[in-house]
């Protein structure tokens, strides 16, 4: 694969906010069937293997998986606090649950809930996200070897970045789009 | 009025993050006609007078206020990283531009405006954003007095608010409801 041009600045900034573990945290926009937004902190787990595919886990009983399957685009907004500076990365969201029939994407599953903390698995054993609480929360690590069937890979592959410098003088905005072909341009806009 | 019953965890998150500057920056989902959720971060600018509102800039050229038109209900997702907790906050979203007929959104906006920096309101004289740039931007100081005509204030009056303390051992999480009295209630939900 070609690495899309926006990879670059991205991997600066990530590098350059290294020392702020929450510089990997991001908002994700989806939308539910009635047409309202919803927006929550996610995690950046990495790229998906050799691609420009930006990957996080979910709960497949959370909202957003539900959100997804009405409406499968969404908008990733990436604030960097130590350079000022702003990624919006659209496109379509792709939810990796148990039944997916691509093996290489279930190998990526597998990986992934490996890698993961006990604390990173721990939410997978809790009840029903967003239910009424009725009681202490389960404590007992998960099994750190199979994935729970709740479980999932959410996999971004975005067809617009829009990145915003604040810190320069004046500000610098460049919009990333891509093509049906999938070739990348980029242009610098107005901030 | 009265304080809403979230105000209170707001406001000791506000206290206990106020050394990050960057606290008060949160991302506002918006959806446009098409039905896509855009996403992007705002900053915070307090509370409109005695009320529940929470108050923004923006500006009338920017997507969100075409967004807006089309779609008023939002959602902020905001996540303070000192204290490990995030709020959503979700409604409708007014916007306050030259043309509004209520005088004191009018001595509202007029206000903001006389109340920021020198830089917040450069922003203003820039042309119209996400637009190619064909050279430097503006760089005179507009005049402090009298808002130019696309500067507007955006009002977010919650209805359903979400708190998340993920500092918890284990989490926890409550839920706002307004109902259509305007009473709010509060549940504690699983994470």
């Amino acid at each position: 694969m070609t690495l899309a041009p926006w990879r670059t600045p991205l991997a600066r900034a990530l590098h350059r906010n290294r020392a702020l573990v929450y510089s990997r945290y991001a908002q994700l926009a989806t939308v539910d069937p009635q047409g309202r937004p919803h927006n929550r902190t996610i995690v950046f787990r990495g790229f998906a293997g050799e691609t420009n595919t930006l990957e996080f886990i979910t709960d497949q009983r959370s909202e957003k998986v539900a959100h997804l399957h009405h409406q499968p685009w969404g908008e990733l907004c990436w604030y960097f606090p130590q350079t000022r500076e702003q990624f919006r990365l659209a496109g379509l969201l792709q939810i990796i649950d148990e039944l997916h029939p691509d093996p290489q994407a279930q190998k990526a599953r597998l990986h992934r809930w490996q890698s993961l903390s006990d604390s990173g698995r721990q939410p997978f054993t809790w009840p029903h996200p967003g239910q009424p609480r009725t009681g202490d929360l389960p404590a007992a690590p998960p099994d750190p070897l199979t994935p729970p069937v709740h479980f999932c890979l959410l996999w971004l592959a975005p067809q617009q970045v829009d990145h915003l410098e604040l810190r320069g003088n004046p500000q610098n905005r460049y919009c990333y789009r891509q093509d049906d072909r999938g070739i990348w341009t980029v242009q610098a806009v107005n901030p």
